[in-house]
């Protein structure tokens, strides 16, 4: 993933950052300054904790080069650059280990670092430190395949995994869309299009392992366990999925792995109103129709698709469909599917059983954030991420696009609709204040509509840099007092990846 | 569920203990003794105790009599009993919170209580203290067809769920044999014979209410929330699921709801071997055969069985199997199954469709308990509970017969093997000492074995009181230091459901 790297890094000095872009959406989040490499890491302690961290990872594999550090200061969303002082690529846990303890030692702030798909600034680090880039620890370490589980260090994507698991029978259905590492999708408790299958990665994490602030090594569910249930003690697994590396560095992921389907089938529908669609969705997890994936697209979306995929489907509400099972089993499921879309009014149910066919229809669906981005060429992408109960959908699509329209903003809206989660993808220019600010009143009005509604302010995205208002509001005073009291106690000098989240 | 109970107790004194019964099995794991009515609640301060908790709840509402605090001291277990000093009943969250709250003022036990049918002496007042039984707040308090969500109270048992949800066309799975209080399921992460297809109550709870200690409310996941997934900060309602009691006081959960299946076909086969039946469920579920029960019994279990149950079954390993789904979907995963199972050597494949049928074959395995405790009359049973991954399952469940040969101790295996969880019914005179030794003997080491398999030591009756060593020697020491830390946060003045799980 990172391809420039090395140790010609100068002394870690009180940072020179580059000019402000322009391009902070939400400049008011970012509380303070940047890290000032204050005491005790001035001028020669700087240098010498630079050497510190050579004495670790070896030369090669540390920078404090400007290039380097703003790669590393954010990932593919609107959250400003924030670049670390320097940036570390351990070999192995151990490294990690001891870079976390010198870290620690020091009060130096501490940021991991996947592939940098995140869409909620979580890699930016608001004050400065070490970013510790994991992805050169790379390796497939056990596959058990009578288990369905296999092991993974932060380097293995998901599309690495898969490509490893070919043939095996097995796969890994969580898919984001971006490649991502999939300790990265545990930190930050990733789903996608799958999840109204095969659940979210809250649901297919085993076990992790975990490097504390402090250098301490933590196994979640014990060292090498990889039982399919447990009711051992408190469940520290589920507390390490979502927590967004605020309380430690996942080294590795223990994942539960799922037959690969006999057969495919992907298909389409549009419908006479967003309600008919989300109807459909309901009645089809009502018959226990075992769907693999249901993604709801407006009428916005799918005619930016047609430009940019060269479909010619409706422009219209449209459902994107898949089913997995046996060809006898897929039958059934294309005939109840069709049934009850046709008694919500689809029109055009059409179905594409071939490869070619159907990863043409699913790359028009992944390719949507490029096709929104092409309604307005130079511009940049906002997603915002809301989850709300399914029987609450109509409701809060329809406001949505009228709060759209209002605003006079660009934005298309894409769903899995099936977990009640969609996205307003918004195109925004990043030079136009007032423009930006719309579209920040819009994130946050669209997020408290969510809340009204018994949703919550990110389905899959996370919290990150953007949301912490509205995770408070999710929550209760209550709830963020007892996440409070979790940080510190597990993270007590407050250096994990600081300002995410809380 | 509780039928005696009232305002008659007398003052909270010094507790007048119960003659050990002789039947506590594991003597040594009730450290210290009973809680003394120690400073500040001594004498007069006692009396007082005792009327404040009648001014919370009322005065029929509380109880100190010894026939009740007997009930409340002990569950299915072989724990012995250790009653609290008095038993209240609130009835409403307002009153749980204010009842725990004079507790914590005052540094008084709380051990929360529901229907008494846990496995692992959850409820059992070792430190004395005041039970809260929680089964008088039974509303079923929102019921959301459409999100397939349900909010249900502490009194609230599954089976009283289903008879609600009956013609909703939706049912909650998890069954975990007895008719548990779906708080208490929750409380300790239950799961039972459907988890295989339905997932385990940490994969079936979507928000808790939560009575902290000091008698604060949370929701885990906000008030009022039953959104499908989030991503919106530490996973709080996964913490509390199978904390045992000892963070808090569920007072509400809110539950995922799965349609109802169309149709049910069950089945039995017998094998030659434990390897065949074990192979057999590892290929039905890498076919993606949907089952959604598949139950093993060894030979010992199916002679007792078919003793107990009046069958007519094979003395053999065998394996129970259900299938959910529409009728064609039926006749498919049967027609599969039966060539695995065949493929694997299985002899008599048999199956019935009709409820009547269905139901005696399935009472059979629901009511094995109690065929194995009918090989030895007037004696009990102690439940092992280790769950290893899949393919340890021959090799583990091979040596189990073994030890359980060489000890001399009568006992049958019955297992959730889609799974890797087993249990191992001992039955034992609880009056041989001797005997209790060797049980205890032999369900550490089966413990320690499935330990050494990458298992666990409880796959779904929790820790408890008996398996807090095994709990340290299967998450390690830092894994048990962060546990410790979680605690002490939650529960500063160690006051919830003191001397389990830790």
């Amino acid at each position: 993933m990172v391809s420039v790297r090395g140790g010609r890094g100068g002394p870690l000095q009180s940072p020179a950052l580059p000019a402000d872009t322009g391009a902070g959406l939400w400049p008011q989040v970012f509380f303070g300054g940047p890290w000032q490499c204050a005491s005790p890491l001035q001028g020669e302690l700087c240098r010498d904790f630079v050497e510190a961290l050579k004495a670790v990872v070896g030369g090669s594999h540390v920078s404090t080069a400007t290039a380097v550090r703003e790669q590393h200061g954010r990932d593919e969303s609107v959250h400003r650059c924030q670049p670390p002082d320097a940036v570390v690529w351990p070999q192995n846990v151990e490294q990690v280990s001891r870079v976390a303890a010198l870290c620690y030692s020091q009060g130096v702030p501490i940021i991991p670092f996947g592939t940098g798909t995140g869409l909620e600034g979580g890699v930016c680090a608001v004050q400065g430190g070490v970013c510790i880039n994991l992805t050169q620890m790379d390796q497939i370490l056990e596959l058990n395949l009578e288990d369905f589980s296999v092991v993974v260090e932060p380097g293995v994507t998901r599309k690495a995994l898969n490509t490893h698991l070919r043939d095996s029978g097995l796969w890994f259905p969580v898919d984001p869309g971006a490649d991502a590492s999939l300790c990265g999708m545990a930190a930050t408790a990733a789903s996608g299009t799958n999840a109204v299958r095969y659940g979210t990665m809250r649901d297919n994490v085993l076990n992790l392992e975990v490097v504390l602030p402090d250098g301490r090594l933590l196994h979640t569910a014990g060292p090498g366990r990889h039982f399919r249930k447990s009711a051992a003690g408190y469940n520290l697994t589920g507390l390490f999925v979502g927590s967004e590396g605020t309380l430690g560095l996942i080294t590795a992921t223990t994942l539960r792995l799922h037959p690969a389907p006999e057969a495919t089938v992907a298909a389409t529908c549009s419908f006479p109103s967003v309600q008919a669609a989300v109807d459909s969705t309901v009645h089809i997890l009502q018959a226990a129709v075992p769907v693999a994936r249901i993604e709801f697209l407006d009428d916005v979306m799918m005619d930016a698709c047609n430009r940019y995929s060269k479909l010619n489907c409706s422009v219209a509400p449209t459902l994107f469909l898949e089913f997995h099972g046996s060809q006898q089993a897929l039958e059934e499921q294309l005939q109840r599917t069709e049934e009850i879309v046709q008694q919500n009014g689809a029109s055009g149910f059409s179905w594409a059983k071939e490869a070619e066919e159907r990863s043409q229809l699913w790359a028009a669906r992944h390719n949507a954030w490029y096709a929104a981005l092409a309604l307005r060429p130079g511009c940049k992408g906002y997603s915002t991420d809301v989850c709300v109960p399914i029987s609450r959908l109509p409701e809060i699509l329809v406001q949505t696009k009228e709060d759209l329209n209002a605003s006079g903003l660009t934005g298309s809206i894409v769903g899995h609709v099936g977990d009640g989660n969609f996205h307003c993808i918004l195109v925004v220019n990043p030079d136009d204040a007032e423009e930006l600010g719309r579209v920040k009143a819009f994130a946050e009005q669209l997020g408290r509509r969510a809340l009204a509604l018994h949703g919550t302010c990110t389905g899959e995205h996370g919290i990150g840099l953007g949301k912490r208002q509205l995770l408070q509001e999710e929550v209760g005073a209550v709830g963020v007092e007892t996440m409070r009291q979790l940080k510190a106690v597990l993270d007590p000098r407050g250096l994990m990846n600081p300002g995410k989240v809380l």
